[in-house]
């Protein structure tokens, strides 16, 4: 019997306060209103993001609420208005979305949608400023628009991206954020030419994912780098090539950087937050045709700062948000990467848990081990 | 009769002292060495940099010296080596070369040949490390390797762009530095699509080519921005329309430009060597596919300060040397877009002097009158 109209009670895992293990309850949701999409979530994985926005340290603090946005479904109903995605189809839900509409949209360019850019603090759907999820009547706050730590969940449609459904969803899951945004960084901005050198700052899951990028690229060397040295040994296995830790030297990591390459290296991704690897990223790239591309969030008071003779000397420097993919229009194609073995994705899933044992996810991700912790809802 | 491999005496317009009226005097010029050529200049103008090494404050005073680096002339023999020019070409002398060979000559981006690029401390030539100019014997040091105030003068032919003969050397040589400078700022590094906003910052000779640039873009808006109000006039014959002077205003330049654009201007180009314009220039352009690019010479210990995020929110921030030209290789093509009208270059000369009169040139600088004065050297 179809569920479509009606109110769906299913588990979800519910941040009542920050830093508390969340709570898996029932929850009631809401059918999928204009423009709006309800989705049978299958797998789910743990992003930094989650875990900052659950401990909520320096982040606007929104509770109780449902955490979540790297996942997989299957569409379950849709709401008015809703053409192009139908019952059954296999979708991606994405932080940040694609009205098609707006002056960003219609941009080559930009994938900084107007309406659907990604809000940290918006706790309800746009349409009518209610949340769809609720315990006893009390409403529960919907977090990036996805939610996907919930059994369904309800997403505008534009940001909801309709992939090949035989894509394994435990698998191009990931590429709803982290590993979409640093192979993206690295593909689509800094784009170096086979045979160029590549540095990565920052050596987590998005830094690794950009070092994939590098090596789908033909990238000849591909230098890592990290303050944390037991980084090293796992980023080989993403193409690195050569590893420095800036601790292990007495002089800026961009002079050792330029020492190791004669000059630069060609391309450099930053995937750290530090603005002093922000800086050193930018400042380690070759003169004349070196592009840095800036991918770690930053803190509210830091000052990127450099002599402007380093860029009066022909390098580029660029930042980018989700690897400068449109969601909705190109995410598809980089499933498909996958499906042609073009793009490895396992290896960034390290872990995986059933969806009753979700807090350890964070607990793995609190300590710092593995990249990717697969959840999986059905078990 | 032939001057080939034999000593010229001709006039020269000598810098004895810094900040001293230049002095016409007879000079010897020795004879082209290895991989140099020697040119009979025709025509030669004055621009900024003479002004400053001619001043020589905050630089290396290097005295007595010929300045000069904005000329056209004709080769009148050529050294050992040389193959690609001889006697009769017509060719613009340029204050930074291009080897052919080195990394950056290898590589399609880069114009900063790794031999010959700018170098404004030498005052030799390159193969001997000894100066080609002397009265009674005593050197004279070289300027940018090019010293075109002077009737005959020595150039390394890494600085020698041929170009077609039939162009009218007393407009094609501004090519030598601003007017390409400014032109290809916008053309080949801010690339502006047809029916895009363009912000100009400094509204010099170098600023009012890349407006140019901007105009032959077809730029739909190019917005002019000075300090001094007395540019925005001129700056209408270069395709301005419409005009910021930041004093103005009681909140940052970059904001009213937000304003008046809904978001930002789609490119900027700055041309000023103010490190705040530069600031203003990076943070006026739209988020998502805004391009900013540095022209200016900054000062020495200028620190170029921003917020990431405005990197993040996809900007992109490039500096440029000599319009990212190479010299040999490109500047050959400027000339024939002047010879097919796609490019003006009669509005950039407000004056001619004859060269007896070259000091007047100084003092029309110095005033900031007009643009760029023309010294005719057979007058
Ligand atoms: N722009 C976007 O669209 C987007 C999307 C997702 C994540 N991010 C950001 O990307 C960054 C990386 O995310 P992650 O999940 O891989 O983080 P992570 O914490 O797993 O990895 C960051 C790595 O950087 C290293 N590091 C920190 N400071 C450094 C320094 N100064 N020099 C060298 N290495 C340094 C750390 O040791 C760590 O290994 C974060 O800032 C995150 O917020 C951006
Ligand atoms: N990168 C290169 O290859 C190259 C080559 C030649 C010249 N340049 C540089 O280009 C710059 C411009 O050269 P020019 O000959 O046109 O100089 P100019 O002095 O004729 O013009 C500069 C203009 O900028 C304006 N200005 C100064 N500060 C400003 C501010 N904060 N906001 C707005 N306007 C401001 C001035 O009023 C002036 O009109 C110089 O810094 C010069 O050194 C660079
Ligand atoms: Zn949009
Ligand atoms: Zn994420
Ligand atoms: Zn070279
Ligand atoms: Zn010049």
């Amino acid at each position: 019997m179809s569920t479509a109209g009606q109110v769906i009670k299913c588990k979800a895992a519910v941040a009542w306060e920050s830093g508390k293990p969340l709570s898996i309850e029932e929850v009631e949701v809401a059918p999928p209103q204009k423009n709006e999409v309800r989705i049978k979530i299958l797998f789910t994985s743990l992003c930094h993001t989650d875990v900052y926005f659950w401990d909520a340290k320096g982040q606007n603090p929104l509770f109780p609420r449902i955490l979540g946005h790297e996942a997989g479904g299957i569409v379950e109903s849709v709401g008015e208005g809703v053409t192009d995605l139908k019952a059954g189809d296999h979708v991606l839900p994405i932080f940040t979305g694609e009205c098609k509409e707006c002056a960003h949209c219609l941009s080559e360019e930009s994938n900084m949608c107007d309406l659907l850019r990604i809000n940290t603090d918006r706790g309800e759907m746009i349409h009518d400023g209610k949340s769809r999820f609720s315990i006893n009547g009390k409403p529960i706050y919907h977090f990036l628009g996805t939610s996907t730590f919930s059994e369904y969940t309800v997403v505008h449609v534009g940001q909801v991206a309709k992939i090949n459904p035989e894509a394994p969803l435990d698998k191009v899951c990931v590429l709803s954020c982290g590993m979409s945004t640093g192979f993206g960084a690295t593909v689509n901005v800094a784009k170096p030419k086979k045979g160029q050198s590549v540095a990565i700052f920052g050596l987590g899951a998005v830094g690794l994912a950009a070092a994939e990028g590098a090596r789908v690229s033909g990238a000849s060397r591909i230098i890592g780098v990290d303050l944390n040295p037991s980084r090293f040994e796992q980023a080989k296995k993403f193409g690195c090539t050569e590893f420095v830790n800036p601790k292990d030297h007495n002089k800026p990591v961009q002079e050792v950087i330029a020492e190791m390459t004669g000059g630069g290296v060609d391309r450099s991704v930053e995937c750290t937050g530090s603005i002093q690897a922000m800086i050193s990223a930018f400042e380690c790239v070759h003169d004349g045709w070196g592009v840095a591309v800036l991918v770690g969030v930053p803190n509210k008071d830091d000052a990127f700062k450099t002599h402007p003779v380093n860029l009066l000397n022909e390098r580029t420097l660029k930042g980018t948000f989700f690897g400068n993919y449109k969601p909705r229009t190109d995410i598809p194609a980089v499933v498909e990467k996958y499906m042609n073995k073009e793009l490895e994705l396992d290896k960034f899933i390290t872990h995986s848990v059933p969806f009753s044992e979700i807090n350890k996810a964070f607990e793995l991700m609190l300590a710092g081990e593995g990249l990717r912790c697969m959840i999986r809802m059905d078990a």
